[in-house]
């Protein structure tokens, strides 16, 4: 059954105390002016909003959601039953423009939670979170790359959520290596935004391409110029309008965006998926002509984030419906003893198995939300900061951890749900027990806004290497200070003698990568899935080993819930007992190099 | 796209080098007299004959038969289109009756041969597989405890196929935990099959339990006679045909057994799993009352190790699927300098980390092959030999390694699958590749037939502890033994050295489990999966080393086909370098013990 309470406890542990926390050094990332207005109170309270929408607005809308789909019928796609009401709602509370400025209408709220709002909304309906998610990467190009004209007018409808916004990038031939693509622009003239273009071509995978939500919607198209030149540097963004807005901002006539089909998808199904055919759409560059692929990379990079905690998300969810399971399904008696003498069985709870499935679910979650929250501080601090430095480093932390917060949280959020699966052993095969559908709607996070291959690639290909790696020292720098202060822990210091073994497999594969990869690329790529699974491992022991001193020492001074810090260094423990040796695997697979993995001839696979 | 070459080059490696090469010392499970006439020729012409059927009857239609599913209409069942057509063509080529005894019908083929046949089968449906796969488990259950008179009837019948079978296990409150079984059985007094029973109960998660294919079904039900005594100790097989058979052996009347409802399953769609409700059904006793289990084990047992091949079977189509697309999607430039001047981008195929997914199904697929062909090996020494010492030693080994064959090939066919759709990227998502099928047929047989972690279970709480440890010896022997001889090789000494420290770690991790186990079954019940996983690491590992000296020999002496020697050595390499260093985590894992598993109270989760 799929069953969902936010987990606001944890979520407020890590935004007040886990990378606050003065006695362990705080990041460096708190305490800025612009946001001191929200206060933990108010951020709690808002938080205790989302978690309301999620539990009662849209939880009970993702199965019914999965068992419907969308359909598209004379060209008009149809969400399924009870999503138009449920975006009318999420829209008039305001949840559309959270995360936006207040310039746009927005409510301007610190991203470390907006983030946590888009775990819940994901835990709780991923394919509608869809629907508001891709408009707000939308947002954020057209605010930082349109003209002010564009920007008037159409970003207050966009904030608000009345229009809806798409990002058109993927050809039918092309996906990853957007040079090859074909759509054209064609300049049509100068007029109040600054010169119009017809547009034509076809975009496949298009999320939200086509809706029955809202009255109109934004499409962002990548597309090519007459003269532009070959590859990726001959890419412009567009503006295109699904109906061409008339003077007075209402929605006009049809501007030759058509639907050409819905995919038939895994899962996401309540997700419109479209094939969208451009017929001399009318469009407005947005940025420079031939440098679209910048814009795109500011939305790109915004989704990342966004998209690994999509895998958080439906992570969380399915933990807490495999706990439900655990706790009411009967069978088998505990081998330390009977616990449930008066029913037929006990609890499969009680399994030492069905525990290890459980606290690495439970793991996963915490290590990435954890994360999350530490990014989010991050990006928070990259826009707000007055110190430079500070914003500097926030900057290097958020640019060296989005691939891995989008390949570590998919990764994982894909593995706990199946996981799920597993402890509802037959019954969570079938449909109604509603956890395949974790499964199948985990399994795309790991693959769009770049595959998780493509992530690895962008961290040991640019962000490694950038300013001499500099990056990297925003991540390096606070988790061996860490090390060096707390190794001699008498409780913990052999959890964080761990923390220092994975910690020096990450340096000495950082200096294989770079002195190999500098001398041949292929070197660099052929250690990059495991090294970002690497720095992923490390980074959710760093926050572990935090969460667990920050414990212990709520614990001593008496703190009320001392069931929740209790619990937090059990996981902990758990954290370095079984899944941090992973980090020995991964470090070992790293410094076997290519040679195995590119010796065979095509014609020999 | 589907795509499916039965793999016929390595599965003769398998069978005719991989374990019978003398200088490397033979498994002494080769060489029975009783299998004389099987020459490989005959072998090979029979593995040639399944392909073709498994490549133009089955592969066409798995995708149609995923896309239409089973339907259930006024209590008939109805398979997707083309499988009564296919199941009859597979029927009239003797296929049903490959792997039973002559005695029978059957053709009493090697296991060797029929388990590479199943593969077969299995990569092109999987669906299809299990309509004449159950039926095998319930022969070899009434063959090895029905009366004479319940064989000489119904084995004929069941061994051509015209029958079918199923196995009725599972009921909505129990499935692992069988004890708690409800259908009963009421004598009804003597008959010519030596008395009847009236069998009442209902009955979920039955594959194949009603279809259209064959003009009568034989379910085997586990069903509790009035004076049984509680749990699995008052549990009794009985045999239940569908239609009572009239004397002439033509199915007669109805015998009380309806289907309540199909399942929706997240995969494995054309194969109907239904709810069936037992009315009064006439059944007769299979074995001795309140021996259910025995008989049900014995059926379970041979489906173990058929389940654990299905998974490699389905790994093995998703590889090949995926090696299809990456020769075909151009997508980006070689690292190394352009490899397809004359197209817009290189096929995919040249990416590291494409080749890292392609390598690492690949070596799965290949190293689970050779265990297969090992156990299977096994499995003709333990029924064939007339050594008793060999026997003995067969016997031991099928018993040791039928979890792990379970656990291992479906958690890695299914990891394969998964492979498969992100060398897909986006469209691996999209219903149409084919490749997302395979993730959802592979999910199911990481369940059925008891759950991994009742693989694991069996294996560290019966399996090692048997018999003072005597079943890991037939493991654990040739192992030593060949590490012993080879570890200078001079090619291959770090390899062997690798195999060494693998298998070092699961000596170790042994004797942990057997000390801390004996005080405390939970502690040995946290270990089992991942001592499981390290099992078929080494026993892996073991094959692939074998592998690669077998293979430099051959190339040494000027073999034909080089080619595929060669990528033998690669693989294996690949295995050494990017899988066995799993190994490692697996043991830390096992070595840290259940307290951080097991000490959270069942409230705090």
């Amino acid at each position: 059954m799929q069953v969902y309470e936010a987990p606001l406890r944890d979520m407020k542990f890590v935004l007040h105390e886990l990378h606050a926390d003065k006695t362990l050094g705080d990041d460096g990332f708190g305490n800025l002016e612009a946001l001191e207005e929200f206060t933990p109170d108010l951020v709690d309270a808002v938080l205790e909003e989302a978690a309301k929408v999620a539990q009662e607005v849209l939880l009970p809308l993702n199965r019914s959601g999965d068992i419907e789909g969308c359909t598209l019928e004379n060209g008009v796609v149809r969400t399924p039953k009870g999503f138009k009401e449920a975006y009318d709602l999420f829209r008039e509370g305001g949840w559309c423009a959270l995360a936006s400025a207040p310039e746009w209408g927005g409510q301007g709220l610190p991203e470390q939670v907006n983030k946590m709002t888009e775990e819940m909304i994901c835990s709780a309906n991923l394919s509608f979170s869809l629907y508001p998610g891709l408009t707000h990467g939308g947002t954020t190009a057209i605010e930082g790359y349109a003209s002010e004209e564009l920007k008037q007018f159409y970003l207050p409808k966009m904030v608000s959520g009345q229009w809806s916004g798409t990002m058109c990038l993927t050809e039918p031939h092309c996906g990853t290596d957007l040079g090859m693509l074909r759509t054209k622009a064609v300049p049509q003239g100068a007029d109040e935004f600054g010169g119009s273009y017809k547009i034509s071509g076809a975009k496949i995978f298009i999320s939200a391409g086509e809706q029955d939500l809202t009255e109109n919607i934004v499409h962002l198209v990548l597309a090519r110029l007459p003269d532009a030149p070959r590859g990726v540097k001959g890419i412009s963004l567009f503006l295109v309008p699904k109906y061409l807005p008339k003077e007075d901002g209402t929605p006009g006539e049809a501007n030759g965006v058509s639907v050409a089909a819905i995919e038939h998808k895994m899962g996401l199904k309540a997700s419109a998926t479209c094939q969208l055919n451009f017929d001399e759409s009318v469009g407005w560059l947005v940025g420079t002509p031939n440098k679209g692929m910048e814009a795109m990379f500011t939305m790109m990079n915004t989704e990342r984030v966004s998209v690994g905690v999509q895998g958080l998300g439906v992570g969380e969810a399915a933990y807490q419906s495999a706990v439900w399971y655990a706790k009411d399904r009967l069978q088998g008696r505990s081998l330390s003893g009977v616990k449930n003498p008066d029913g037929p069985a006990d609890p499969i709870i009680v399994h030492p198995d069905v525990r290890r499935m459980l606290m690495t679910m439970r793991a996963y979650n915490e290590g990435c939300r954890a994360i999350s929250g530490w990014v989010s501080r991050a990006l928070d601090a990259e826009k707000f900061s007055t110190d430079p430095d500070v914003k500097q480093r926030a900057s290097d932390f958020v640019a060296l951890m989005t691939p891995v917060v989008k390949a570590l949280f998919t990764d994982l959020g894909f593995e706990s749900a199946n996981l799920a699966v597993q402890c509802y052993g037959g019954h969570g095969y079938i449909a109604e027990s509603g956890v395949e559908q974790y499964v199948r709607d985990a399994r795309i996070a790991m693959i769009y806004e770049g595959t998780n291959g493509i992530q690895a690639l962008d961290l040991v290909g640019r962000k490694l290497p950038a300013h001499m790696g500099r990056y990297l020292r925003s991540f390096f720098h606070p988790v061996s200070q860490f090390i060096e202060a707390h190794k001699e822990d008498e409780t913990f210091g052999k959890m964080i003698e761990g923390l220092e073994k994975a910690f020096g497999a990450l340096q000495l594969s950082t200096a294989t990568i770079a002195e190999k990869g500098m001398k041949d690329p292929e070197e660099a790529a052929a250690a990059a899935t495991e090294y970002t699974r690497l720095v992923g491992l490390v980074a959710m022991g760093y926050c572990f080993a935090r969460a667990a001193l920050i414990a212990r020492a709520r614990l001593a001074e008496g703190a009320e819930d001392a069931a929740f810090y209790k619990a937090k260094i059990t996981t902990a423990r758990f954290y370095f007992d079984r899944i941090l040796p992973q980090a020995t695997a991964a470090f070992l697979a790293i410094k076997s190099g290519k040679a195995s993995m590119m010796e065979l001839e095509d014609e020999a696979f």
